[in-house]
């Protein structure tokens, strides 16, 4: 991500002591953050074809299971009541995620991701997937320590999900693979911005080492 | 914001129903996000020479006082525990941040602005002005219905404010001459996304009359 | 209220100056409290024939209707992974609570209350119907400035609901006859603690001419 | 506490499914609740003569200190803008907490308790040590995994930080010598209350062997 906005930005950056690695905990957590149909598929215009995402998230959770490493999926899902009127006023301004009505074809998760009954499903209003949900609840009482964020979109949900996670007092890895979004330009700014103040955005080989051996003894940075 | 990354991702936003404008209430709250000499002092290594943001931010204040909207100060402030220990996970990847220790000359609020005693002032730990703090409380306290943001760094606590307003129920703006960051391509990056999906971006011009006369009927947009 | 404890106790919170009388506002919400079948019919374990309470609390949402005051119902709901795993830490201690499994009878809003497709339901986790929800966020989005509390149980999810409104910065109203429990001792007490500290405790009939006027001129008390 | 209110109120809650035991973590923090002088000091209108607390809480944290269990202390403090003004709705019911203000006798810690440069303190506007605060973060962060509770008082800010503890993910436990409140009847109301639904309410030298040998392995209940 350095590099990004040239030399001078990463000097400054430097100089605020911004970039440090993120401990990795022995308990991590996938959250898999809106990898609902409405914004994995092309076909819905809230979407895009994150097919490679799904692909990747997919192997990161198989990597998981072994490990008995807790995978949370979570949606933006409305009421009718909420869909339609002023209760939620992020829809004044993100007025296609009205869209994302219970029970709607938006809402359900990509069938294309190993998902299981055992699954936590986080429900959402806004685009953190920690901000009035009992998500920080649930990752406390399973006992995790690590969020490993992966989902869409990457200057939406991901990220306001990753800034939600380091604030809620957990290390935060993002696996660069595993995070899509509509358009490069904000991704890309959004994976600037985390690695340098929220997350350590890491390649996927690298999440799948670890969500598959979280005990192992962690490697000197 | 427009037009930033190209006419294509404008055509992908647009579809997607993103960047409508939001209701004005009448009666603004002015968040003034970490214009403390820490950020807006180039002398310190956190900082920057923020003096723009600080005089149009001044500017604001007083035309907001005749018409009683109240008027918020943030800053993040440690505790030694809290500076030296493991208390704050976000203090891992944000190093620099150590240094916003209570009684520093980093967490004083900069002597320029028009700072009364009457004002707020909310201390904080992470980037969001709401997150683990009684900012969102305190706006219903007071009977606040919209928030106007200010403050450093855009692409930092300014964003991350600006996101958990809308979350909190709020309609947010952002004067852009009120708004500072280190680096102008994380500044445009975010402003960008908050424009888009999160709050209106306006000129100072606009902010100043609204909040001199709040409760003036509406323009039709 | 006062006089439960004796004089004694009288005199200690007077000194320690609890008790006042809170504001109304202009735009009230009733929030009703896990009125659900599993709570207000005697053949669930968790449950007691809560008949009067579902039938005044009846009597106040038809009162609200006319005024276009907002009504929200909640009700505790799980995720099988929830009712079953380790996810929510309160059901080691409430393991009665596992019963509230989405889709059952259980959490079926009692139907003898006038519900209608536009009230917002929010689900919740845990006791307070603010933790962890976005049941402060629907309150901002719709203009709400003090909130009415009805529901179950009295020394449970009402009182917890009761904190958290006005640690969120609302007024708060809590009609005697519309809050119930499974026993007089518990349910007395906490209505003590209510008018002490957090809330009004008020009689039905105040609390329906409140809100079916709210924006007549406040009574001077 | 069971028998507070009679066999029938047992049977009912028996029934419900309460008062099952908790899961006692490896790392638990003690959070020691608003042991200021204006709690513990009969001298000052909110006070009481909380002696005996004071020495049971102290008894817990130096058990505590060899082990490493970290002791976080709060207390309520208000800035002269929030005493005075309408920043705080909780303040138009509880008038007498307006005394809480910065600097003042009443916000500070008792000196009788052994606390150290090392201990987070944090400070709060309402009853709940969670609520608005950076609490759950820092727990979190320290890599806690239970709570104990100590404090005043029992039926205000301690039984609402036992209640946001558990509904945060955490185990509670209560050392019943450990918390004290102005008046009996309020507080042995809070212990049963916290009994059957939010938290283990223990003796002193249960809640010492464990606070200083978290890590054996826990007796089968």
């Amino acid at each position: 991500m350095s590099g990004r906005y040239g030399r001078q930005t990463d000097i400054v950056y430097d100089r605020a002591g911004f970039g440090a690695p993120m401990r990795r905990g022995r308990r991590p957590a996938l959250v898999v953050v809106d990898l609902t149909r409405g914004f994995t598929e092309d076909a819905f215009p809230s979407g895009a074809d994150l097919s490679d995402v799904v692909e990747a998230t997919g192997t990161l959770i198989r990597a998981a299971r072994p490990a008995g490493v807790p995978v949370i999926f979570t949606a933006i899902v409305y009421t009718p009541a909420e869909a339609t009127g002023d209760a939620v006023t992020w829809l004044q301004k993100a007025q296609g995620m009205r869209a994302m009505l219970e029970g709607s074809d938006e809402v359900a998760i990509d069938p294309r991701l190993p998902r299981t009954p055992d699954d936590v499903l986080i429900t959402k209003k806004g685009a953190s997937a920690f901000f009035g949900t009992s998500l920080a609840a649930t990752l406390v009482g399973l006992g995790c320590d690590t969020v490993v964020v992966c989902g869409a979109t990457t200057s939406g949900c991901v990220r306001a999900t990753v800034v939600d996670a380091v604030q809620s007092g957990f290390p935060v890895l993002v696996p660069r693979e595993c995070v899509g979004d509509r358009a490069q330009g904000p991704h890309d700014a959004a994976l600037f911005d985390i690695q340098a103040k929220y997350g350590d955005v890491v390649e996927l080989a690298d999440a799948v080492g670890y969500v598959s051996r979280p005990t192992d003894p962690v490697p000197v940075v």
